[in-house]
């Protein structure tokens, strides 16, 4: 797991100048180092930071208002960024973030750390609310946009809550990555996914072969 | 939250002679009352349950071998028995199997204890793992007969593996009551999840009105 250029890639705004970017860097990787080496959460505070990341504590202070803002920006810049949008379909956007669902719950399956690391976020309140705010919801917020597109230009239904739609095509792959950890996570499962919900929740279905 | 009744009615084997059931049912009711209590679960010890009981350890050892089961018991009489399948139709089923999660959803949001059993139940990996053989396993093997049973009948295509429907057709639902506690659980939800999914997963789909 490493940190390097997903930040800027997946779209956190940079704060200041370049040097404190550097700072900045410092600060979230000595975080990931008290997290690898088996630092509980609970147990990871500003000061220790501070000491891993040689900075002093107002540093820190002076970019995050909270362990809990600063630990939510190092899982969200641990996470692989955003996908590349097709654009050529609504079908081809949502097998896009699908298929960014599915990457990321391979990478949770196969770290330790992450595993520990979401398993840990989830236990504290605080922490789950602002991993909710800035990372789920507008992810959340950006696959209904898509979908509302799809009712524009005539790909879905137009009669289905967005809500209900946007459960109908995320839930299937949320269930198997977040809740059944053994569930298969093949190659292609996200096209599947989006095409057989979609025959269902497209305007005009085509005949049968 | 009580016992009353829903024991048998949810197929636990019933142990022993009627005077031992009575036994257990106090076991039973004094770990809810425990819970009731706010004692949490790392603290719920076998002889702590025997004496609000009244009972001598050995006599619950006789019973469960040790507490983790003894509490998945626990959880399993006060869930709501499960539904009365109509058996008109595959479809018919499924949105008796949905709305028994809808309904779950509603309880669990509902009472404050449930709730903390619940997250209890999934931050101890012993627990949770019993509480998946014995409930919900059971309960995905169900889904998937009657899912199979409508592959064999035409309600539904044959060609999709049947987890990926199970996924489809229950993932919304799981996504909601458990995942999104905010998310609205309406009544009708179950019927609309399962037709909407289900207009995409019929071997013929209807023309467009």
């Amino acid at each position: 797991m490493s940190l390097a250029d997903s930040r800027t890639a997946s779209g956190t705004p940079v704060r200041g100048r370049p040097r404190s970017e550097a700072v900045e860097r410092a600060i979230m990787e000595g975080v990931m180092k008290l997290l690898e080496d088996g630092v509980p959460l609970a147990e990871l505070s500003v000061e220790r930071i501070a000491r891993t990341a040689g900075v002093g504590k107002a540093t820190i202070y002076r970019r995050w208002s909270g362990k809990e803002e600063l630990f939510v920006d190092v899982v969200r810049a641990a996470e692989p960024p955003g996908p590349e949008l097709p654009g050529t379909s609504m079908r081809d956007d949502l097998v896009a973030l699908l298929e960014q669902h599915r990457r990321r719950g391979l990478m949770t399956r196969s770290s330790a750390l992450l595993h520990s690391v979401y398993a840990q976020m989830k236990s504290s309140p605080r922490i789950w609310a602002a991993y909710h705010a800035t990372v789920v919801e507008p992810r959340r917020r950006l696959q209904k946009e898509i979908l509302r597109r799809g009712q524009a230009n005539g790909e879905l239904r137009a009669d289905i809550d967005i809500d209900l739609v946007n459960d109908l095509v995320f839930g299937p792959m949320l269930v198997r990555t977040l809740m059944r950890p053994d569930a298969d996570l093949p190659e292609g499962l996200a096209e599947e996914i989006v095409d057989k919900v979609l025959e269902g929740l497209r305007p005009v279905s085509p005949p049968p072969a």
